[in-house]
């Protein structure tokens, strides 16, 4: 069992993410793709005139700012847009996906922060308005059974919360949660970069292994989205998941490549 | 086993819609939910710049012309939009919702059309590069898996045709074509109007009851959105549906309502 998250950015490659998954899903290997759609909701936010906002917590963190005209505009973007995509991709290539939100059946269950912190101008400010959260629960049997039937599940925000409001999540530490409630072997974050870099954005300083003793290092090391993936590598591997790579979706077969050991690998 | 089919026109009240839904599920009726977006769509069209436009075919049926620009729209706008607020008013009133496209899981599998027939200016034109078609099967093996597990579905356009591509598909008629697969005794098409009229739009000359034996009267009748909902009520009692009601969504306990008989009932 694979989780598989792929990134929105520029230069991910949809079509050879879905051409490599076919033909891993084929060998027999479950697995489970999880998205965000960072770059179609910036797009669609521009689009509807609804300029994009990020929001820094004083740990260095950054997030959408997604009040709820923000979440409306992300649910069309990512559910409606990018996994609608994903799933036509797979469909062409024989794979019988089925694209879901964290809403529907409940799959990403979690909580809503009251109030979010953010540094504006050097100075803390409190945010109440606020749709984002952390995913507590993943409906693992519902996950099961649809691979169970010979599905693909395409998984993205929003998750839903307790008092049953949309509420934005990262996905590379919801891919994170997917791959520990699974007991998934392998969690592959795939984007726009090799992997962790010693020197960011220097591509050839490109940090292979991470063991688990030097995770320390690896979070020191990375930098703007690159900090959620260590994350949400971290927290794959305390949850039980053996390997966690890290590693670009830009060239062909980018699964086959991350399972190969291309990228930053995590155990 | 009940088909609900609501529009997405102004006026329908969602609310009282899943109020009713969430009463009629609890006490152990199994409903599927199936949606258009047809208000959403043009909204977010204009919002993003791309005018809503519609054929008329040499029969006199309305649809939405859908080259593939306007078919991510109306993906947005209906599986990002429509059917996530409808999931989340469920969810919030304790019904565990899933939604899906039709190509989710391929759950309406159908044919594009490689061209349509339209009227433009009293003349009869070709168009081909148009993504809309009809629905040849129901993935029900899957729905009554998911109803079986205490899952709601909501279902909403895009279908996928045989050749892997989204296609527009009439919400009413797909919802016929749902009930009749699925065997459910009842199809309910609710909107904005509170049933067939005799006198088009006199909400006074209400006809309460079809025979089979009139349908050609419901069909001369029919104007508008009306003639796709009585194409789609005679399609489902073709195919084995005991009652079809065509009803009013605007008042509160419209499921019920319908049920009882309010609005035009077909049998």
């Amino acid at each position: 069992m694979i989780v598989v998250k792929i990134g929105g950015s520029a230069g991910v490659n949809i079509e050879a993410v879905c051409d490599d998954a076919a033909s891993i899903i084929r060998a027999g290997t479950r697995l489970v793709i999880v998205h965000g759609a960072s770059d179609t909701t910036n797009s669609l936010s521009q689009r509807v005139g609804l300029a994009p906002r990020f929001v820094t917590s004083p740990s260095g963190h950054t997030s959408r700012r997604t009040d709820r005209a923000t979440l409306e505009v992300l649910q069309m973007a990512c559910r409606g847009g990018f996994n609608q995509r994903v799933v036509e991709a797979l469909q062409s290539r024989g794979v019988n996906a089925i694209g879901l939100s964290g809403m529907d059946a409940r799959i990403w269950e979690g909580t809503r922060k009251d109030t979010i912190r953010a540094i504006e101008d050097g100075r803390t400010v409190l945010i109440r308005d606020d749709f984002t959260g952390t995913i507590d629960t993943v409906n693992s049997p519902l996950l099961t059974a649809l691979l169970d039937s010979g599905l693909t599940p395409v998984l993205c925000p929003p998750a839903i919360s307790t008092n049953h409001e949309p509420i934005n999540v990262d996905a590379d530490r919801a891919a994170a949660q997917t791959a520990a409630a699974l007991g998934a072997d392998r969690l592959l974050l795939l984007s726009n970069v090799p992997g962790l870099l010693r020197l960011f954005p220097d591509e050839s300083s490109l940090i292979t292994r991470i063991a688990r003793t030097e995770i320390k290092l690896a979070q020191d090391l990375a930098q703007g989205r690159m900090k959620k993936k260590v994350l949400g590598a971290i927290e794959a591997l305390e949850a039980g998941v053996a390997t966690v790579v890290i590693g670009d979706a830009r060239p062909g077969a980018p699964i086959t490549r991350a399972l190969e050991g291309a990228g930053t690998t995590f155990r």
